[in-house]
């Protein structure tokens, strides 16, 4: 029997977001709170209310499953969540609590690897067969897509991106290393410039949008700055862009891809810094692989939602032989 | 019917190596010559020479055909030769001239690929579903293996692993860009190093293995003074994995394979450099992935011709239909 509707979940630092999502990738309900502080059960408790909400009035047979996409490193195979460093899940059965409440099959993964499943299945890399995704925020992740499906490792942490060496003996990465291209492009990174230039007369833009308070200036404060056209702020996000091509030129050089996405709440909002990262990659990549398109993911705040929609209807799809 | 041997052909900048393998991975014979200088046709033409001298006395129905690895950029689905750096093959259908006078099914691929190929097949990868492999020489290059195959991306060119930026603002790499890790880890730079040390006192065992004169200073004088125990020569080579590790950092985060492999003629010969790269990368790779393994190849100078063989019992199964 053909399902019509899968749950996609999207768990973050900051906030859940729950869709009840159609066959062609409509999200026709959605729920979205605030994470909560406290113990893993107070944020699984959540993940199960928000799902309960938006199935509510759908019959059974007609949901394909749950899937979850968690900010942190999923062993695939096997379910489980390794690490995870903004939220307490480490090592909780997410997956077998959520499934033993709401009596529906459930699929975990890695938020970066189901972006990049949304943008495959209904978003801005749809029939490419090999493209790599990186999504900038506030850090630095990603997922490759090779040979038409998501490639994830011999354990199924593949696709940390972010998470390479750019500069040898470079500023330190939130997540321990050195010189790592999320140091150089992160909020983190962003939000530090940003203060910089807002101790100065120059910076007075990017102050402004932090209400003159310099203790709250943010990365947003920059790329608002920057897209209201401050030059001081957009010189910021040109520097950020800048280090991402140099990076793309491995990953391009690496892969050989036809399309690079880039995604996240940075990425999606700084288009220059992409056309920034974008040229120098081309003037720098290995002849005969700079036919590669680089271009904006362009699901932005759904993307996690129909990712793991996405990857929920493929595995009702394989466990009832339709694949 | 089942074929018994396969040749493989090893297109070098310095040499040109052709075996006749059996399907077992054996070399049961093999002619080695000096690459010649002059145009495309003496390359080709010493091609087919040597595959003629290797395959008297077996029979046609014998042979499942020939496989060439060339050192450049091929686009493997048309079979052409995009870009080839240190041969005039570029733009030659060496395929087609080699089919014409040989009557033999002939397959190419980029001689990087070959070797992970090989390795998979009959040496230090075997049964690995997912490795990756640095070629450490004059170049830095290497090959993919991903979910039991060579990965190659979307017009075949994948796995120029020697290519990623380390330095954003590095040394310049014979490719044209900056801060590549061909740039620290290639013959050149160690060469570099080596001339640098043997013009003072402490350099002195590097100098003699040059026969006392700066100007012959070659990698190899390095490689060789460092594994008679010289410490100035180690202490290069071992400056060397240190770059490489933090190179090795990236890919562990990127791909999550259970195996990397370095080969290559510097790779293969220096031990300590690759037991240093497997330290750094130890320390550094993001949690949970750090139960990869780090080897040496172990084809060694046979690596190219067995990498092209198996190609091509592979291609011949694949055309009857045994896969």
């Amino acid at each position: 029997m053909r399902t019509n509707y899968a749950v996609g979940v999207d768990v973050g630092g900051t906030r859940i977001a729950v869709g009840l999502v159609e066959r062609k990738g409509r999200i026709i309900k959605d729920a979205r709170r605030l994470t909560p502080k406290g113990g893993p059960f107070a944020v699984v408790d959540m993940i199960i209310d928000l799902v309960e909400e938006v199935i509510t009035g759908v019959h059974q047979s007609e949901l394909a499953g749950i899937g979850i996409g968690i900010p942190g490193q999923i062993d695939f195979s096997r379910q489980s969540i390794e690490f995870c460093t903004n939220l307490p899940l480490a090592g909780v059965d997410v997956r077998s609590l959520v499934m033993s409440r709401t009596k529906q099959e459930v699929t975990i993964d890695n938020d970066g690897n189901l972006a990049a499943f949304g943008e495959a299945r209904w978003g801005a890399a749809k029939g490419a067969r090999d493209f790599i995704m990186l999504t900038v925020g506030t850090g630095v992740g990603g997922g490759m897509f090779l040979n038409g499906e998501p490639y994830r490792g011999s354990r199924g942490m593949a696709g940390e991106l972010g998470h390479i060496v750019v500069e040898l003996e470079g500023r330190m990465c939130p997540c321990g290393g050195k010189g790592h291209l999320e140091a150089y492009l992160g909020r983190a990174a962003i939000a530090e410039k940003g203060v910089e230039a807002a101790a100065m007369f120059k910076g007075r833009a990017i102050l402004a949008q932090a209400g003159g308070k310099i203790d709250d200036v943010t990365a947003e404060c920059v790329i608002k700055a920057a897209v209201a056209g401050d030059a001081v702020a957009r010189g910021i996000l040109l520097d950020c862009g800048y280090v991402l091509g140099r990076a793309l030129v491995g990953f391009v050089n690496i892969f050989n891809p036809k399309l690079i996405l880039i995604g996240g709440g940075v990425g999606e909002a700084a288009d220059f810094m992409v056309e920034r990262a974008a040229e120098v990659m081309q003037a720098e990549a290995m002849a005969g692989r700079r036919d590669v398109k680089v271009a904006q993911a362009v699901l932005g705040n759904d993307a996690g939602i129909l990712g793991a929609a996405a990857l929920s209807f493929d595995e009702h799809d394989s466990r009832e032989g339709m694949h």
